[in-house]
């Protein structure tokens, strides 16, 4: 038999969360965001972003956490790397920012673990896409999402804008609608590892 | 950065294709496929499918090898284990069956590689989830699909009553339509990969 990669998976209860000032998002528009991207890759090249996938159970079944915005839209927490910045560091700096209480002894020691997918945005667009597209040569984005290890407890602080979810894999899959197509294919990403469902 | 896997990838030109016998499929409708599957139920519990994902380029773009049925249905080479069949081994033995030349000196050298998605199947029902759903206790079947590395040049034998049709990551993405939720989902679980374009 071939080994699977082992995600170990604690209850949602064995977490304390807690609240710390709003992070605004950047852009007010979807126009606005497109925007400041073209501006930052005339300056920066091509943008690089990692997201986390944090994992927990409720009722032996994966859910994972994401930050809301408002009533509708969803996230993973992450975001934007520093030209240069290596994206396993990059990835706990943005951990960090958007969950990490801000004292540093509170703070989680991310373990960063697998890369599970990548997507491409060829152009200044919403759309993108899990390949560089053929014929493109100068992508315009490049998202990592990776798995996140998390400990047996830990505390994070949510921005008091945002609520953090923590969303079973059922309700993600074949769910584009509501996800978006980065989002809810998750589930066929982590079909591949073994979760123990761990209970303290 | 993180180490991506890598899959080397070979053109199409590169590879020699014949036919041979027909290989016929054991049911003639999902109905009767769905009452097989009870009867081998009964007799040897939960079934275990394996499935190849062949990998080429053309025009730098990966493409999978599917095979096609009459004019619509598209399979990956695979299919079921023997009770107590290691995965790896069998899997070899189904994509000799299916894609293999009968002579033992011309049986492509299969190397079987990651394990990309696990796909299970709650109900005696054409549908699976990349999860094993809550409350189910006893799935009816587990189908797991492997990259298999090629190597620089191979023959294939195609089952007469069989096309073999090499479909570029970019058709099968976001069609679930055409080729079900399986194979269309294939490409978010191949991002990950670092692919390398070889040329002969």
């Amino acid at each position: 038999m071939v080994n699977s990669p082992v995600v170990n998976m604690y209850p949602l209860s064995s977490y304390t969360f807690g609240t710390k000032e709003p992070k605004m998002e950047k852009d007010t528009s979807v126009a606005d965001r497109l925007a400041r991207m073209k501006v930052n890759y005339m300056k920066e090249g091509m943008r690089t972003s990692v997201e986390g996938i944090l994992l927990v159970q409720e009722h032996r079944h994966p859910h994972i956490l994401l930050l809301q915005i408002g009533n509708t839209f969803c996230k993973l927490p992450g975001g934007r790397l520093k030209p240069g910045e290596n994206e396993i560091e990059g990835l706990k700096r943005k951990l960090s920012s958007k969950l990490g209480a801000n004292s540093p002894q509170l703070q989680p020691d991310w373990q960063i673990g697998e890369c599970v997918a990548i997507w491409w945005r060829p152009n200044f667009e919403t759309v993108m896409y899990p390949y560089c597209p053929p014929h493109i040569t100068k992508p315009k984005e490049c998202k990592k999402l990776f798995i996140v290890h998390l400990s047996e407890r830990d505390y994070f602080a949510v921005p008091k804008n945002l609520k953090l979810l923590a969303v079973p894999l059922f309700e993600l899959y074949d769910n584009v609608h509501r996800y978006g197509p980065v989002i809810s294919t998750i589930p066929q990403q982590l079909s591949r590892f073994q979760f123990n469902m761990m209970t303290t």
